[in-house]
């Protein structure tokens, strides 16, 4: 089993992403980095470029999923409404290539790679660093990416946990599924 | 001078749209209607329906120009960001055409249509029927297309008026660029 997993991290002044491989139980980065808006003056020609560059990342990488890392509640109206347009393009760009999105809050992010729901963005880094094996030089300083790495690396945990949730009919549909995860 | 105007009422539940074609200073309907996005039970599908129907409109009728319904306002934080993920993806749609947008403010369309910031949303349908002359027949019962449609007019009666903004470098560059508003 392979897979290519894209995280994103949406954003109207910076996006950050980061791609993981996964082969079998085990992920390795791709590549992350960021998508710099700042220099664009108009907060449409922002949403375009995310629009552009997200399309561009899935058809350079053709990821298989999109993790995103939404929070849920924020400080005002005025906030969410910018931050929902800015992952409201992401996830179209996504749909547009028929890509399953799943989206996490920050504190579970942190949860799965830190064991801590109010760890620090710089705990969140250097864990991914360690647990990626990724080289001091490839490190990206910047947290849009790590906290967009992230967000791939929770996804890669989820796969991995059995989940008796909505899309299970049933424990049997379960098991059925899952055969490799369960005891008998 | 012709000029097409796109009205949309982003939303997730219903999208609005209206379209005007203005000859010099009359403006007419060209169509208005709803998309239904009610049957669709995923968030993502909506919005990924969203872009592929705005940009049928604008492939279908070539506006020059969108005007977007966008309240700056909510009840609470969840319902904007719902708000905002559905006008960033009309928003891509038409930046991905080139096609300039203009946000107004639902009072500010209101003022516009009924010189009423606090109009029912009755009154902005019938004064929109009976400016542009729309036969019954014609006429749409859904609030989310008059909506969308008195965006376009509010936009179309902006276009109209003699404006010194930022976009003007100067008084000297206003009446330059609008010598045939200014008495001289």
């Amino acid at each position: 089993m392979e897979k290519i997993i894209l995280g994103v991290d949406p954003g109207t002044n910076v996006m950050g992403y980061g791609i993981l491989r996964v082969v079998g139980n085990k992920a390795e980065l791709m590549t992350m980095g960021v998508i710099e808006l700042h220099k664009y003056e108009s907060h449409y020609l922002r949403l375009g470029k995310i629009f552009e560059r997200i399309t561009g990342i899935i058809d350079s990488f053709h990821p298989d999923e999109m993790a995103i890392e939404a929070p849920f509640f924020g400080k005002n109206v005025q906030s969410m409404l910018k931050l929902g347009r800015a992952q409201g393009v992401a996830i179209t760009a996504a749909i547009m290539r028929d890509i399953p999105i799943t989206e996490y809050e920050p504190r579970k992010i942190k949860v799965a790679i830190t064991g801590n729901g109010a760890a620090a963005k710089e705990q969140v880094a250097g864990m991914l660093q360690r647990i990626l094996h990724i080289p001091a030089e490839e490190m990206q300083v910047q947290f849009d990416a790590t906290d967009a790495l992230g967000a791939a690396y929770c996804h890669f945990v989820q796969m991995g946990k059995p989940q008796v949730d909505k899309h299970y009919g049933s424990w049997k549909d379960f098991i059925a599924k899952n055969a490799d995860k369960v005891h008998q």
